[in-house]
């Protein structure tokens, strides 16, 4: 059994974090891993314990998703999330859904209540409503902090992700042209901002989630790594994997099913299929990481960033939880 | 240098076909396969190619994307592409725009004038509007037979892929639940339809497009596998895969990358390589097909329904188009 979390990579400074602030942070990611792992410890299934560990998270503030999700352009909270069993290899999946207290559980009810993997925008809003999940009023998803980026990120006209902090983003693009509208005035900066979850049950079986509030101020619809299984979200009898950073290098890389492609037909271990799986990224100028674990129980957590919000948990219940690099 | 390309893979049987219905698909085919090998014999690039071969296709009535889109359940045609181009690793694609005359076109917009992947409904058609793609009124769209199966659709109370007529899907389960609705009130009956292109240039360069008009009466949002970079629509520069099929098999195996993955980490030919990765759709009850090429101009068309509009041309312009299985 084994169970891992994060909470975005990115930026992540010690010279820009209070105390107070890493305690916080460091409570939320052990409240979601005692959560997750109480289902396992019970016999639970590795797909309820993702699912448990990624609530708490999105339920948590700090972290950009559910209700910590940041504001679009037009002031709005979109989020985006996916879930995956490993064990029969289904999927579920919603993208920039507004309004809902637990996307990931949204994404849960699309695998098993429809034929489908991924639903999006108000469709998706209106299958919740058809199925009885409750709307959450814009008050719930209101944090101060999260505004204020928004105004900050409109005042300097940029698209930002969470965590973003670092030199303007160099690959992707948005060129301007003579007749071009970009999507952003000024170069957005990079990543980042989602939670996830893998586990391995005490049968053997794997889960995936991950949950994100997407980027401050995002316009068109944008649809990133999160929601798109093989790319943020994967998982088989091989392995489980939760992605978190510049989504769409993870969709250009299809990071997640990468790293089980790289075990099943490398033979590699999941913590050398995990690396080799980020290094690739770091070729392409992709910024983030992962969390990985396979059928035995083995966990990685390895990014290219200057920090990821992370944390496990293995049989005796030892938690570990780190948020910066560590030699 | 080569060019493939397909029309969609499903029940297509012999039986069904007249003589002059099967002169217009493969006049459809022809035409496509003539407009795109027209720019690589002139020394263009796989990505105009691809874009020009798919625009031909969408245009063309008969196939299920553009102009030929299936009608959703409120009665409008909502349409996804995506194009990558392997050379660099960029790609762009769109999820359920309306009124784009040529999806594929608007994807490559993506792809060239913003930082993202993937837009997606309204916001997709807001970024169209924006960068001045001319909306086509809904009459362009509007065909017959596309209506008629709406209508015949509503009235059995399914979801319905086009070129569908055999037995109820079995997967994915739609289960009802005391509480539960679910997305269509009958099984939805089995895919496809879709068109796609995957070319080789004079350089070794690699590109790969789909779109589709998505599947009769489907509601809620449903993202396929088209849009979906990885699962409908891959390249690198080992190779370029363009799928068709049902499509949430193809995003829950990835099934585009997993032909790269499976050449770059398992050392297969291209042929090899995209054959195991139809026989492992098969495995989960995945119905459909793909086309692939290589860096050696070597092209594959594998798949496991009974039928798929496909074709290619080589050097000397020799071109090859089949609908049925052949032995």
């Amino acid at each position: 059994m084994a169970l891992a979390i994060h909470g975005g990579a990115g930026t992540i400074l010690r010279s820009q974090m209070t105390p107070d602030l890493e305690r916080e942070y460091r409570g939320g990611l052990e409240t979601a891993l005692k959560a997750g792992w109480a289902i396992l410890e019970s016999g639970g299934s590795s797909l309820d314990a993702v699912e448990r560990a990624v609530i708490s998270l999105e339920d948590f503030p700090l972290f950009n998703a559910g209700r910590g999700s940041v504001f679009t352009h037009a002031g709005e909270q979109e989020m985006d999330a996916a879930i995956m069993d490993g064990n029969n290899l289904r999927a579920g999946a919603v993208a920039f859904v507004k309004n809902i207290k637990n996307p990931v559980g949204l994404a849960r009810l699309v695998m098993e209540r429809t034929e489908h993997v991924l639903l999006a925008g108000e469709g998706a809003n209106q299958f919740a409503e058809q199925i009885g999940v409750k709307a959450e009023p814009d008050e719930y998803f209101f944090t101060e902090h999260r505004w204020l980026q928004l105004q900050e990120a409109i005042a300097e006209g940029r698209v930002q992700l969470d965590h973003a902090n670092s030199p303007p983003y160099e690959g992707g693009v948005a060129a301007a042209s003579a007749d071009g509208v970009v999507l952003s005035d000024a170069p957005p900066r990079k990543p980042i901002g989602t939670v996830g979850a893998v586990a391995c049950d005490k049968n053997g079986h794997l889960a995936a989630a991950t949950s994100t509030g997407g980027m401050t101020n995002k316009k068109f619809g944008r649809i990133g790594d999160t929601a798109i299984i093989g790319s943020g979200t994967y998982a088989d009898q091989t392995c489980a994997v939760s992605c978190t950073g510049h989504g769409e290098y993870f969709m250009l890389a299809a990071t997640a099913f990468d790293v089980a492609a790289r075990m099943k037909y490398k033979s590699l271990s999941l913590e050398a299929a995990a690396q080799e799986a980020v290094d690739y990224l770091t070729t392409i100028n992709g910024e983030g990481g992962l969390i990985a674990v396979d059928t035995s129980g083995k966990v990685t957590l390895p990014f290219n960033s200057d920090g990821m919000y992370r944390g496990s948990i293995a049989p005796g219940g030892a938690i570990e939880i780190e948020i910066y690099k560590t030699q």
